[in-house]
């Protein structure tokens, strides 16, 4: 099989994998997702699965990123550490098998700081490599993990890891909060004021008990208290971003929903966001990558 | 019945109960623990769950405190405001039926300050009451939620919730971090230097991702991660609670095994604690109310 011809991507988490069919002239033809994620896949099963997704979008080779490189996935691709650059990851390609490619995480370790990523980094070098992104910005990542990654001479320079998305799920699906962060969350007036108390000198442990309180006590209504935890969160992740110094502008990349809440919050912040849609930035990366290959 | 004849007492909580006989004398007879919580009680089903506590314990008059007096319990027993004494406790009696009354919790609102407990006002006041705690201290009573309550005059002043135990408990249970939190904690030198962390400006949001990343990284040994992270909730939680001024000493009222870890994170911060069995402080509160009653 050869790369030039056509290739399969796959973005392959912990919970879910999405595939898409990339023709010769770098066109997406066909995609799939599924809730297939590395953890569903029994041990030894990573071949059987990746032909079921070559049944569904042809014998052609693969070129997988994501979780599947991690050390619960298929076969482990070490990550590359920081600065890092396309060039890097092509390099640290692991080869599980003669037609299939994993792209490696990438790493960071300032004194006690330490980070991991898996699956960002395509999206970030793509969008640079593609002219989507500055080769110097800061962009914001989110998600169940959002990262804030310094990008430097169109490398990812350093970045930063906050479990927003992670503790708002983990509040909504099994703790006290759970009925009141039923409800969506939306950037209404609530969201605000909670971004602003996550901007300010908040104490998070403290504060996430004082959203039940208030409703308990009829000082704040009911449905405000979702998009308030959302924002209290995600107030907290912007000025944790915002740390090193804000700059004018900053990218949000990710899906949609979650990239208008991150603009939002900026705004509250006073700095002006551009929002990217994080499969363009996939395809962007992986296309790349699969260059360097064939 | 009359109560001065002996009564159960019973300390009734979202997911278990722990009832006491306790004898004409005061003196506590018999008593069991079970997972007989709010939550596990059908609707209409409190006059049976009740009846069952009787059939262990005897045919006497019920004192109920904890969550059966919430908006999800039996019959609700309205918030007493701060400042709170034991006097407000027995004025706020809640009876579902001739024998039996239920505690009610207690509130403090300031501002845009909003906070509410339900159980821990019986120990609190009661261990003033025993003269276990000074009528004027700071309190740190650890659990799911815990709380930092300053007694002032031998009443409830105000008091401050801090989700820590709970927080932990999402952690461990369900999170990236699961496995990393599955040993037990203990008070060594990981959980003191996460406390130092957690008494410091750390970003909470973040840090507890890079226990992970650390961990990925070989920065740190794997064994190290669950007193680690124990310590940075519970600096954080300290740190929040002494923010108002640090006394000299502080009282921990508890279960043995989270007191002790509070005392430990508390000298870490240069503050002596004094350690007291929150089952005593209940059953002294407990003791007092009834006394009223009679």
């Amino acid at each position: 099989m050869r790369w030039a011809d056509g290739f399969i991507a796959a973005d392959w988490g912990t919970t879910n994998r999405r595939a898409y069919r990339i023709d010769r002239h770098g066109r997406c033809e066909a995609e799939f997702e599924d809730g297939q994620g590395i953890l569903s896949v029994p041990a030894g099963g990573f071949p059987a699965a990746v032909a079921e997704i070559r049944a569904r979008l042809g014998e052609l080779p693969l070129l997988l990123a994501g979780m599947i490189g991690s050390n619960r996935g298929w076969v482990e691709a070490p990550y590359v550490a920081c600065p890092a650059s396309l060039d890097d990851l092509v390099a640290g390609l692991a080869w599980p098998d003669a037609d299939v490619a994993i792209v490696p995480g990438v790493s960071f370790r300032d004194g006690r700081r330490a980070d991991v990523m898996r699956g960002e980094e395509v999206q970030l070098l793509g969008a640079v490599a593609d002219s989507l992104v500055s080769p110097d910005a800061l962009v914001c990542h989110p998600g169940t993990h959002n990262k804030w990654a310094l990008m430097s001479g169109g490398r990812i320079a350093e970045f930063r890891t906050v479990m927003t998305g992670e503790l708002f799920n983990l509040l909504k699906s099994h703790s006290i909060l759970s009925e009141l962060l039923a409800a969506p969350a939306a950037a209404d007036d609530a969201f605000r004021a909670g971004v602003r108390e996550g901007l300010g000198d908040t104490d998070l442990q403290a504060e996430l008990f004082a959203v039940r309180a208030r409703v308990l006590l009829g000082a704040v209504a009911r449905e405000s208290a979702a998009s308030y935890t959302s924002g209290l969160l995600i107030g907290g992740d912007v000025r944790i971003g915002l740390r090193d110094g804000a700059p004018d502008a900053v990218v949000v990349m990710g899906r949609p929903e979650l990239t208008a809440l991150y603009a939002a919050a900026l705004a509250e912040a006073g700095v002006a966001a551009t929002e990217l849609d994080g499969e363009t930035c996939f395809l962007a990366g992986i296309r790349h990558i699969a260059e360097h290959i064939a």
